[in-house]
């Protein structure tokens, strides 16, 4: 997607440089585009963990090209000791971020792709191709998602005759979560982009604000109508039928449909339901955790620093990024990063291979062998 | 209650100058404890429109001091154009806030005493007591409603054997939204004075953090154990059976028990039953709207400023207050003060006189001539 009109992933290897991996810092987002060099993976793994990138398929791609920069500062005495530290490097970058699937999918699937290779530079460039294929496939899934999911914005519109349909959507799943296109947002670029009226509601999503900061940025510079909300809102603007559908993204998802989701998501499920709006998910499969059938149960949840909910950072009158206290400084706060959404809530989920029921059958039926990682 | 150990209420008539009236600019808490003069009913509507004071009561009471500030300066001529100044003063009070039934209850009452003294001066007299007793109700209803919301925790701390009693509560129903005790906080505070023990929820309320801002800082500075956490954790804390009871306070009820309360109540009290989670509504009976009938029709819901989404006031790492933008500059934002929570979502009302269910009977059985103005 675009920048001010320039064409972007969220990480990619450097031109000019392929011992570098660059990708945009998203915590300066709105105020700041600021793209940031990666060139080990231990850089990727801070990156990961204090959420300069961030979202399901971000990190996955951000662990794929992690294993490719620990490969290329592995020992080259013997393929053992190289195979050793990269695994080493693997579970540092798992440790990161205990909810996402995403993270631990692709740092097996480059150890094992690397561990067939034949001798070093060969490893190398099995962990280069390794990484470009998981951020290829991840663009793609997403391009998929759009397709399929447009379909159910166009089945409100023709019904709305011309009104434009009112999305709301939680957190970013959008392409800045991903490698391009997002999830949640991807029905909405499809939609735009085949002329359909589309208005989305943006809960800006506290405590780190990814709603505000990062679908309000990514929508206005595609000129995709929206508002930003309170989180609080959502459920007085669907009890006076002001939302058409909600649409979220997934951090992990069981085989029985059950989400983890950015927290807060699980209450615009509830009320979704209360209200009957329909709720959808739109997932990759790469999203899916074939072993877990009881996400409330099974899924870990992230807890966080309490400062992300004390502290709040943005730009002041002079235009510098600040950081400032908005709570009693004696005050404890609780930060769980997710919240999951039993499947019962779920209208359907949005996958790169269609729309299907929140159920096993469902997701089955699209992945009878299992998903991107089955 | 106290504030750094002194006894404060949050409004009154300064000692020593009977023609000012004092009140805690709650803006600026809970970095700064700043006491602010207001000397005319323009400063107490300014006050109230740009949330210095806020919160049901004490809008309430705010209204009855603006009027008796009124009285002070009317024209003395004639009694007829010194109603016709008050009348019009009334209105402008009226004016600052949609929502809250409290205010245009206050300055009715106040006119209509004020109209029946015999002579100027009388008058005045009139204003001032008005003023004193809508205030000393009100810290009155609140201190009851602590006696008969504290029975509510004993129940659970009964059964729990000991262990905290965890309560949520959203926005600030505390104290600080009254006079004296608040409503959802005064059940709390009797329960720590009877040696029981809880744990409050505090939910932040975004967008003007009164949760993060003003609950959380009476209930520290009371001593009550407490923890703040994102609007978008309630859910993920009732799910995973961390929340004994919901108590949130009312901005106006509607006589068949719909409640109107802080934008992203409504969200909560659904998520609390689905999760069969006890959820109460403590209210003077002041806040009844006797005319109504159905809340998420009838009653008007304020729309604020976006700014209010877009920008956040904390302190910065030098002390001092600042206000950084945490959007786009360029995204819309849609800024709704309120939601209405219809009865059947409400486990009780908890009022000064005693815990009824939310509906008419369960309203009428306490109050069968109506409440503070029925």
């Amino acid at each position: 997607m675009k920048i001010n009109g320039e064409y972007y992933r969220t990480i990619w290897v450097k031109k000019g440089d392929d011992r570098v991996v660059q990708a945009i810092d998203q915590r300066r987002l709105p105020h700041r585009v600021v793209i940031e060099d990666l060139r080990s993976a231990a850089d990727v793994a801070a990156s990961i963990r204090e959420m300069h990138v961030r979202g399901a398929g971000l990190i996955g791609a951000a662990a794929g090209y992690g294993m490719y920069l620990a490969a290329l500062q592995a020992p080259r005495e013997s393929e053992e000791a190289f195979m050793k530290v990269l695994a080493a490097d693997g579970n540092s970058l798992i440790a990161t971020r205990p909810t996402a699937v995403n993270l631990e999918w692709a740092v097996q699937r480059a150890l094992r792709e690397i561990g067939c290779a034949d001798g070093i530079d060969a490893k190398i460039a099995a962990a280069r191709r390794t990484a470009d294929a998981i951020a290829d496939e991840d663009a793609d899934s997403c391009r998929r998602i759009g397709e399929s999911g447009v379909k159910l914005i166009e089945e409100i519109a023709a019904r709305k005759g011309g009104e434009p349909v009112n999305i709301l959507t939680h957190c970013n799943a959008g392409w800045l979560a991903f490698v391009d296109y997002g999830t949640a947002t991807a029905p909405v670029y499809e939609a735009q982009r085949r002329g359909i009226r589309v208005h989305v509601y943006v809960d800006e999503t506290r405590p780190r604000c990814q709603g505000a900061q990062l679908t309000a940025f990514e929508l206005g510079q595609s000129n995709v109508p929206h508002t930003i909300i309170a989180d609080n809102a959502g459920g007085h603007l669907m009890q006076h039928g002001m939302v058409d559908m909600v649409i979220v993204g997934s951090d992990r998802t069981t085989c029985t449909g059950d989400v983890a989701n950015k927290i807060g998501t699980y209450l615009k499920a509830v009320a979704a339901h209360e209200n009957h709006v329909p709720f959808y998910v739109a997932l990759p499969s790469s999203t899916i955790d074939w072993s877990l059938r009881d996400g409330v149960r099974e899924i870990p949840i992230e807890t966080r620093d309490e400062n992300e909910i004390k502290y709040i950072t943005g730009i002041n009158a002079q235009g510098n990024i600040e950081t400032v206290l908005i709570t009693p400084e004696g005050s404890p706060a609780a930060n769980y990063g997710f919240d999951v959404t039993p499947a019962r809530y779920v209208t359907a989920l949005i996958t790169e291979r269609g729309v299907c029921a929140a159920t096993e059958e469902g997701i089955r039926g699209l992945f009878p062998h299992g998903g991107a990682h089955g």
